[in-house]
């Protein structure tokens, strides 16, 4: 089959790997439909993030089963289904408890024995555990994209929101305006903040953050970001910040706007953070959060988007295929592109 | 009048210092009943914290009040009140928020302007907002010195085991036996923990601890409590680990045994503590407390010393008064007491 393969540092190529098996009873493979460029590839793209050059990549992606082994019980051969950027046996205390994420025998995309999403075909180990059945067949382009979102980057923003324990009339900020922080605007709206300050210099960025329901828009980054929310919360700060970048400047400026009492939703894959925890304690102030548990959130985040309620899909600004996967990457590397989209085969 | 004078590291003496009267009109003067030291006192006494030679000490007292101010008017004179570590407004948004510590316009005892717990009287700014009138006025020694552990150690204790959510059915771990972590034990059971791990391998304070309601103890330190701690969950982890020390160690250990989802709860005045962030990323486990908001939580607590349901002045494991503060501070450096009570007059 074909599938992207990282060749070293910003070089990404559309290559042959074998042609995902059943290997467990509790396989299935999936026929990909759409796949996407996450934020975090970027670090590795870039050299950042070490990663061993020849392997397959991606972790995001919606499909069809294909074949499902004599172990899997809950999916079928024909199934449409979103995957988690992570599997999981969703039996295991973690998985019981809602945190899919750490499941004690899950594992990720794209590793030493797993295919990679950005691919036309991916074996999913623990596949009851792991893949969410979508009902109904008949999806418009922008469904299909909002769906996909469902693999990640919207369940990332709604962990970060969960995390920072947004509850209706809140005012919350987000701190990074890339596709996980505008799927925390939405998330944040979706659970009753009454406010929404969204920190972003980008016009375009500004533009979708306040049409998925940011009130507020602040520009600056930094001491005079956090100066910025200070002034709008009247000196008080936010009742949730959610951290959507990774990085020791945004946590900085989140822990800075976060009132009193209140827990930074941390979800922006660490760099160089370190937490101030002098000045945490001091303050009240406390963070959560991690890899989200996407499996856990999908079936209540399916629902919204499937009604239409919530259109995360449109954080997709450039709309491609695997033979272009180099521009996929380039794109969003240049800042060209929020988040590409790869259109892989027909559902 | 006479109080406790720090007079540098490893020395302090009862010595004299100006009768407190009122400069505001909302403050109050309490001539004090009982105080205290606390763990945090040892950290100037060792040397560890920078600290000013010359000036008053304490932060936890009961008393009675013997002036009130003329823009005072929920406190009058002779009521029986105890004095939050912190004074506060209460009327600022983080006070209405219950993050009384925060206050925009509070501040704490025994700094420049203000006296400290540890001697004959204190006047007290903002006494509308601070104290805690106390219905009744017959009372025991012991509980009297329970009443006097919501000053500071009994609140505090309450705030780890808020601040991480402990919830009914919930496995609570506890690291440190002093007698923040003790009164986490008790704020544990209270707010409804099935188990209850406490970390200890004094055996005074494991019997303390297993009385106040700890159904496990671990005498193990680092990896190996992590080890210890692990088995006996089972491989998941504590639904709430509450760090009560404010050591690097400790909060390892916390963050070691904390299940994904966690939160610890940290109230242990922070000394050498790096936070591992990636580490607690990884595994979706958080943080967060501080300096608890004492004033919020006595009201609640205050019923249940009332009526017996917890006995924190238990805590207490040397009597003695101001003429022998030195013995008192002495006693807890050495590790001869938990915490020391100062009989200051009689109520």
């Amino acid at each position: 089959m074909k599938a992207a393969i990282f060749q070293g540092k910003g070089k990404v190529e559309l290559g042959e790997r074998p042609d995902p098996k059943i290997q467990e009873p509790t396989d299935a493979v999936v026929r990909v439909v759409m796949a996407c460029v996450c934020g975090s590839d970027l670090w590795y793209y870039r050299g950042i993030a070490e990663r061993r050059a020849g392997g397959p990549i991606g972790h995001e992606f919606i499909g069809v089963v294909e074949e499902a082994g004599a172990g899997v019980q809950r999916i079928q051969k024909g199934d449409f289904v979103i995957a988690p950027f992570l599997y999981s046996d969703g039996t295991c205390p973690h998985c019981q408890a809602g945190m899919t994420a750490n499941c004690m025998h899950g594992g990720g995309w794209a590793g030493d024995k797993t295919d990679g999403g950005q691919g036309e075909a991916v074996r999913v180990p623990l596949a009851d555990g792991t893949l969410v059945p979508v009902p109904g067949s008949d999806f418009s382009e922008e469904m299909l994209a909002s769906l996909l979102t469902l693999s990640d980057v919207m369940c990332t923003g709604h962990h970060a929101a969960v995390s920072a324990g947004v509850k209706e009339g809140d005012t919350v900020a987000v701190v990074g305006d890339g596709a996980v922080g505008l799927c925390a605007v939405i998330a944040a709206k979706r659970l009753g903040a009454a406010r929404i300050v969204a920190l972003s210099r980008n016009p375009a960025r500004q533009k979708l953050a306040a049409e998925f329901g940011a009130t507020d828009i602040v520009a600056e980054r930094g001491d005079e970001a956090v100066e910025q929310v200070m002034k709008l919360t009247n000196g008080i700060g936010v009742d949730a910040a959610l951290e959507c970048v990774g990085t020791n400047e945004a946590m900085r400026t989140a822990i800075g706007i976060a009132r009193p009492g209140s827990i930074v939703g941390t979800v922006g894959l660490p760099t160089d953070v370190e937490l101030p925890f002098r000045e945490m304690f001091f303050k009240n102030v406390g963070e959560l959060g991690g890899p989200a548990p996407a499996r856990a959130y999908i079936p209540e985040l399916l629902d919204d988007v499937l009604s239409g309620k919530i259109n995360p899909g449109r954080v997709f600004d450039l709309k491609t295929d695997l033979e272009n996967i180099a521009e996929a990457y380039a794109a969003m590397d240049e800042r060209r592109a929020v988040k590409s989209l790869l259109r892989v085969s027909e559902l």
